[in-house]
């Protein structure tokens, strides 16, 4: 499949990935129908045909998804930190909300979805480092429970020829319109400082996590659109591959910013304590591999923020 | 834990292997509250305290828990071969419905809840046979994957001290009142020849599955109750760890019963092609292993269902 010639949907349009990825499609000449409840930045969504409407609602979807040809699924409503104090709720809305957009797809005739997963929260504590797709999945919280639901969903639909779908494990991605809603320790560093505000960090720091750069996850599902092979895996971790601590992230962006305030807070249970993605299955089938370099990725980031988050407080 | 001092809550007792499992219970002299919609076989649960009710019922589920210790859930509402054409139903009944379970258990203060879930659905096409608790989980239906989220959500609960729980994978039970629902080829075949009725197999009659004689399946209820060790794992298979073609299960069946007419339906695509279950772990941990012989268990059942079932037409 070609990028430029297809009609995409991106659902969660408004959202940090969705942006990022519907930029990148209308670089590419593609026709991108930006579907969310609102877009945090509408003038990032230019030449995209933007739909305002609720995952949830399915009169909305219906009317997003018409004429559909590659859906992006990247709605996400709760976060993996608050996720085990509302696990129905996780369940009512983003697996059989999923479910139901799944069905949509098939009667649509849709030719792939591709649904965003988490590389952080579907594999669990005691994973082999790197971890890679075949590791055992024992999610701590009701996010990674429902991410691998839906993935075995979608395994399920495949088999039965009903709809195509690739998914992507996303690491913990950053960059440009990322915004702090308890995603994001880079997110919310660089929000807080950038104000003057101490940042908090969970834990004594030491917490290991696989940082993204956006534009490199945005290559990613370009390539999982491209993907032709039809006995190629349909589920890819998708990360940098390499594992820092919070403590050296806040090395890096102190190297950026200059020294800022931390305050430290007890750890959460729902963290694993290291979590680094093994991408050469990606890089394999996909022909993907993460491009911006760590420091690269934190000063396109910084000088983001600076230029355009605290313009909106 | 000891079986006879303590209050038992069986939820699904009504049907298979709940109405085994109150025997048994009574027969040791527990206190058995038997939870269900309705009995097949009521003189079946003399001895216990039958509670009418819904599963799906918060206010009938909570009568019944009042002052529970041991919970065994027993209850399914789909089966597998119809459970990909009710996903949804099957993730609001059987997936949110045991988290309202899990909720009510800890608020009951429920000492352990002992889970069954499912051998021959969560492991998938490409497992090792025999099949240990540690092989990947690919389901080819909804059931499978529903039963593997509760799996996780109990391990959520387990890991923050909310609830103890154990999960029991169980193979192909068989035995006395096991009714024609769906589930169940031996239930199935001979409840048909019994009545000069010809008996439908799917497929070539090659597909391989681990039966297990329903009082093996109560022992290991039993034993999961009884575990003491708090490092033991927590999700067990229970099988007979011996695989028996359909083709062979006739075979057996036609020494005891004489010949009976066979009419052969195609494959569905829900059924893995063998299904044998690993059970040294439970054998380790459970101190618990398949005592009946495959003829008796057969023998035992056919005399059930000539004295009993038909009886009921």
């Amino acid at each position: 499949m070609n990028i430029k010639d297809r009609r995409w949907v991106i659902l969660g349009a408004g959202g940090f990935i969705g942006t990022n990825l519907c930029q990148r499609l209308v670089q590419h000449g593609a026709n991108v129908v930006a579907f969310g409840r609102r877009a945090s930045f509408p003038e990032a969504l230019e030449g995209c045909t933007w739909v305002s409407g609720d995952f949830l609602n399915q009169a909305d979807l219906a009317t997003a998804l018409e004429g559909a040809e590659v859906v992006v699924h990247a709605v996400g409503t709760v976060t993996p930190a608050k996720s085990n104090e509302f696990p129905i709720t996780d369940i009512e809305e983003n697996l059989i909300g999923t479910l139901r957009l799944i069905n949509l797809c098939i009667e649509k005739g849709v030719q792939r979805l591709i649904v965003l997963s988490s590389g952080g929260t579907v594999y669990g504590s005691d994973a082999p480092v790197p971890t890679s797709e075949d590791a055992a999945n024992d999610p701590l919280c009701s996010y990674g429970i429902v991410k691998l639901a839906v993935e075995k969903y979608l395994a399920v639909y495949r088999r039965q020829g009903l709809l195509d779908s690739v998914v992507l494990r996303v690491a913990n991605p950053f960059g440009p319109y990322q915004l702090l809603k308890g995603q994001g320790l880079i997110a919310a560093a660089m929000q807080k400082i950038l104000i003057g505000q101490p940042f908090e960090i969970w834990g004594d720091g030491t917490v290991t996590r696989d940082y993204i750069y956006i534009d490199d996850v945005v290559d990613a599902i370009l390539a999982a659109a491209k993907l032709t092979d039809a006995s190629a895996p349909r589920l890819y971790n998708i990360g940098s591959g390499v594992g820092r601590s919070i403590n050296s992230v806040i090395a890096s962006i102190t190297e950026i910013h200059g020294r800022f305030d931390i305050i430290r807070q007890l750890g959460r249970t729902v963290d694993v304590p290291v979590s680094v993605l093994d991408i050469q299955r990606a890089r394999h089938f996909l022909g993907w591999h993460p491009c911006t370099e760590w420091e690269t990725g934190l000063r396109l980031s910084y000088r983001w923020y600076q230029e355009n988050s605290l313009a909106r407080r």
